[in-house]
């Protein structure tokens, strides 16, 4: 497997020689009893008890490889590099048939916190210019094993559409020195149109210009560039955590399958390989979750073309539909 | 509908209030002796003969509206403007049954110039600042309706890919006074381990950084940013169909369902709302069709966050299987 450079995009394209998946024979290595199925843990909670709560792995097939520098070289015009970076697996519950939305306030927090952990561990390699954590929730999301899980990679570049939100947000900020997602933030709670619920601290809200049905963000209603130097203490954790259950309890009500993406300031102690933009974050950067659905037949538009169409209901319904949903209780 | 821009990537969205499907009852309204399902033809050929080998329609349901101005306004922070535009059909044959793989080359000929002197005329439209052509075949790309056939867009604006595209090639010329995908055609033919086939006058290979399996571009082996003024002669035309049709009998050996998209240069003539760097083409853009193949189960990533995973094989390997795939003669 190796990196390339798109010459158009300038974006990198991940070019798999193998299938990157964690074939199982009707064992779950995620469950409690079949650790031995796995590599060896990267975080535990609670360290040293008798059974854990939260766990965080090895990708067992990563798709990116620990070891290495990047090794950054040219064929002909192009340029491509070796594909080093982190995969994880982030366990966050031992319980086979509960999912995120279903977790109590306790659980949630201990999910959040992982996330921080491992993300603030994995930005100290500065090999990695960037970390996110995402879940890919039911088939149609391409979800391979079926206990509830995030991954978490490390990349030793800038994915596209963090980038395209570095330029936009340094952009905006150099314009009207105002952080780009505050004054999104701002409109989205002043007209109350495409928001979905809120609390003191985070709001989600449909995007005004969603790219599928349905897409809903989860933003701190406050500045902060960066999840894991933001979402510390137990308060915050036990505040997100019930607006991205809720969250997702009403996004159930639509959809079944789901990508959820959280967008956190990239890795400015890493090096960049040639000095650029991306080195004054903490005033133009706003970390959130992103949240796009699969409603089937009708996201196909999201893949296609370079042209977004989403498909109705347009994102001022969409919010209506989920303030309406009536989110079922665990 | 409407357009809204992201205000983190720039690009416009389309705002579906309704879904743009062209519901039939079993007849199929692109065969001949159904034509008074259609709107008037907007292109016939023959003209005034007994029937019809290549017609082209306004899309019954159109994305876009062809009246108005875009009126291009605020919701505070947002950018929205109105949905003008065209959508057209292009009925490339009378054959409900015959895929453009298997046309005669008279008949691909036709179809070629059908292509041109319908974006010729759009182009006419000062409002208009792109034409798009493309294909979404088999169900899996959301193909609507069964008879093989064609879409063209015109829009009020730059869609992602082509601006990318624009950025990609002003820069590179800048620096090396050469265009970018001249240089592209240039390196797969000397290294012909991408290639798939190619004549004298155009070349189809697998791009280096390809998004998705066997994803195939087909480009003129000399230097022309427009396809509408380029492939305007019946011997040039003769040979881009003799290729394009063999590339997908190539890939049909793969996959059953792909997008075609017709890469062109912007209108020019077309006033921007604001100067604008998307004003001197003739050097710095090259026009090329984009093949992207849907392999399920693989191409899931192309949808995917915004890393693209491609999934194997890798394009090297794609491209031999292509020139090695026997293409099944009509």
């Amino acid at each position: 497997m190796e990196l390339r450079r798109d010459p158009i995009t300038q974006s990198w394209v991940i070019q798999q020689t193998a299938e990157a998946s964690w074939a199982t024979s009707g064992v779950c290595p995620l469950c409690p009893g079949n650790e031995f199925l796995c590599p060896p843990n990267l975080y535990v909670y609670p360290y040293g008890g008798p059974s854990w709560q939260v766990r965080v792995i090895p990708h067992r097939n990563p798709i990116y490889q620990i070891e290495g520098d990047p090794a950054r070289r040219a064929e002909g015009i192009y340029d491509k590099m070796r594909n080093i970076g982190a995969h994880e697996v982030v366990i966050e519950n031992p319980d086979h048939r509960l999912p995120l939305a279903q977790f109590s306030d306790d659980q949630a927090t201990q999910a959040l916190r992982a996330y921080a952990t491992r993300i603030t561990d994995l930005k100290k390699d500065l090999r990695f210019r960037c970390v996110t954590l995402f879940q890919n929730v039911g088939p149609e999301a391409g979800q391979d094993l079926e206990h509830p899980h995030s991954e978490i990679t490390a990349t030793p570049f800038i994915p596209r559409r963090l980038a395209y939100e570095l330029r936009a947000g340094q952009g905006h900020y150099r314009n009207k020195e105002r952080c780009l997602f505050c004054d999104i933030v701002k409109q989205e709670l002043d007209q109350q149109v495409r928001a979905v619920a809120w609390n003191d601290l985070f709001v989600a809200f449909c995007p005004f210009a969603s790219r599928v049905p349905y897409e809903t963000w989860i933003m701190p209603i406050y500045h902060h560039a960066s999840f894991e130097e933001d979402v510390t203490s137990a308060g915050k954790q036990q505040q997100l955590g019930r607006l991205l259950k809720s969250t997702l309890r009403r996004l159930s009500t639509v959809a079944t399958a789901y990508h959820l993406v959280l967008h956190t300031s990239p890795n400015v102690k890493a090096r960049p390989s040639r000095p650029d933009a991306w080195q004054t974050l903490a005033e133009d950067y706003h970390w959130h979750f992103e949240i796009l659905p699969i409603i089937l037949g009708k996201t196909r538009s999201y893949s296609f073309k370079e042209v977004y169409f989403n498909a109705p209901p347009p994102p001022e319904v969409a919010a209506k539909d989920l303030r309406d949903a009536e989110p079922p209780l665990p």
